[in-house]
């Protein structure tokens, strides 16, 4: 029942995110190519969020399936992750006005960052509404491989964006939306085990 | 369980895409006549996107309810989808803008072929958990009709835009609105005899 | 099941519809009484239009409690409701930035108008699904009275506006809400004989 | 079932009113010190208000759990909730965009008073379908201490900001939060006890 509320609530929260970030693909009067080319860098940054956002709805719907009460540390780690996904739209658009110019590109990066250590927050604090055996396997190898190598790739794309090229952190952002793509079955695995 | 909160995410993103189009339509200050035919193309555009998105949404709704569970491709069909219908306000608000110009129509018609391929997908998802028999139900010969009439009226409606006159694509958008407005029950009909 | 997915939806597009509103509350910089003063009118057609929508929600939801199944004929009937008030963040808009101009309080007059026709609409098509009895109960004299009173009101408020003052319709309009503050227990109680 | 539909409604009111305040950021094209400068106050005044309609869910979420029908007093004094708070977004961007002038941080300590008492209105027509006991119990002293100490500090915040400096505001409402970040249980406490 409480379960149920707080889905909703982060279900409503996603669904928005995801949405208004198109409000901010405003096209100027006048259709000539030059007006256009101004939307090309807003789409790509849109696609890239919208893929971003899409993935952690993904994965927090997996997540929340495994609780069976929520708490209010759970709670207060749901939020703060709502919180920083909220930014998503702040920084897609800044980065799309800017033509991916390499401090907008980091600071995405750094909120991308952010995004994946309250995630990690939230699992933690549902881990521990369990038995050891249980967190044992919902942290499992797979799933906490993809942690590290998402933390490590939006890492190393801060200085890349900012002493290479910011495109190249572009293209780490969709390598690791596409690892994230193939979706973690483990979470359920482990507890289909259990109960 | 899953499949409700799939529901909900989709009411909820669809929901928002259909009620923000209205935010589009802002009016300058001064209450002329001539601020006022600037609004009357921008309303236009409105009503036919409302009713487009409005015509996924039932069709979605009798979609999933046949579904019993949810599998990843299900769930990332329905993704797509939902991308491609968070353009729809981004399309209408620049047709609109910029009063039916050609490229702005043969843009939206391309969006919306997009949208009726992304549906055709996660209903080719969804008939996979089915054993051979339901799926051929149903895909029945109605609702096939009535996507293939979609996707090659919004075909058409790409040169006529270009080449002809924009307005005639408009009056094939709302043609294929209408084909739709007359709800397909032959999915309900295919399950009951199976279940 | 069905039913559910129809209020969700519908509280979804209510709940996005009066809160985009406030979004047209803008302020430009600065904090003079100049400024100030631009929000007051604003403002006030804020309230107007929230408790205008509040009430249509309360009423959306006593009369949607009623119905046991969905067809495509209320399915339709709603989405034309929230259609028209999802036209009402516009008008708001508009009567807000032009102070309360004739024109724009006529046109929320006669979009109130067509507010209150969909709703009527809407709950003929749940009627028909009762049988004769039951339907003669839901539409009791006391709601009927309160519709056709709305209707009266807004009907005489569109020429009020445009030749005698904007302000006398705007004070019914307040008259009309305070009206539909004391919500319809008509509906239960036929049901509540019935079932 | 009518108790969810509330629920639902004021989870996505809710939802909408802490996600649009992000639309607020704008950034001006151009990447240099002085714009970057400009967000600072306007993310400051995002995060306070994130805070604050973050709180007011969880509370709502608690307060609602006890309930077990809705009557008209209790549907009318949650939207008279959801009203006040839905002017967050608006307050929250009038003292971003002004730098927390003084006249915007008091305005934003008034609606936080206004919040304040329309919870305890809600709270004072859910306790009158309790029988008396079980009132006195919801109305704890914790809780009863929390709502005092919140009005007593947002009412001091006004001259403050006015007469002293608004950033001593500004930490008070920080300090609030902090307050109800501990989450109230005695509402479930009496409730359990009881039932």
């Amino acid at each position: 029942m409480e379960k149920n509320r707080l889905e909703a609530f982060s279900d409503g929260v996603i669904a928005i995110i995801i949405t208004i970030m198109v409000l901010e693909m405003k096209v100027s009067e006048g259709i000539n190519w030059d007006t256009f080319k101004m939307v090309i860098p807003k789409f790509i940054s849109y696609i890239i969020s919208f893929l971003f956002v899409a993935i952690y709805w993904v994965n927090h719907h997996h997540l929340l399936f495994t609780i069976k009460k929520v708490n209010p540390s759970i709670m207060w780690a749901n939020m703060n992750l709502l919180f920083w996904l909220s930014l998503i739209p702040f920084a897609t658009a800044w980065m799309g006005e800017n033509h991916f110019e390499k401090i907008t590109v980091a600071v995405y990066a750094l909120l991308a960052l952010f995004c994946g250590f309250s995630y990690n927050i939230l699992q933690a604090a549902i881990c521990k509404t369990y038995d050891e055996e249980t967190a044992k396997r919902l942290m499992t190898k797979q799933s906490n491989r993809k942690s590290i190598m998402s933390i490590v790739l939006y890492s190393v794309s801060i200085p890349i964006a900012l002493f290479i090229h910011p495109f190249i952190s572009g293209f780490l952002f969709v390598a690791v939306s596409i690892m994230w793509l193939i979706p973690d079955k483990n979470i359920e695995k482990a507890l289909s085990v259990d109960g």
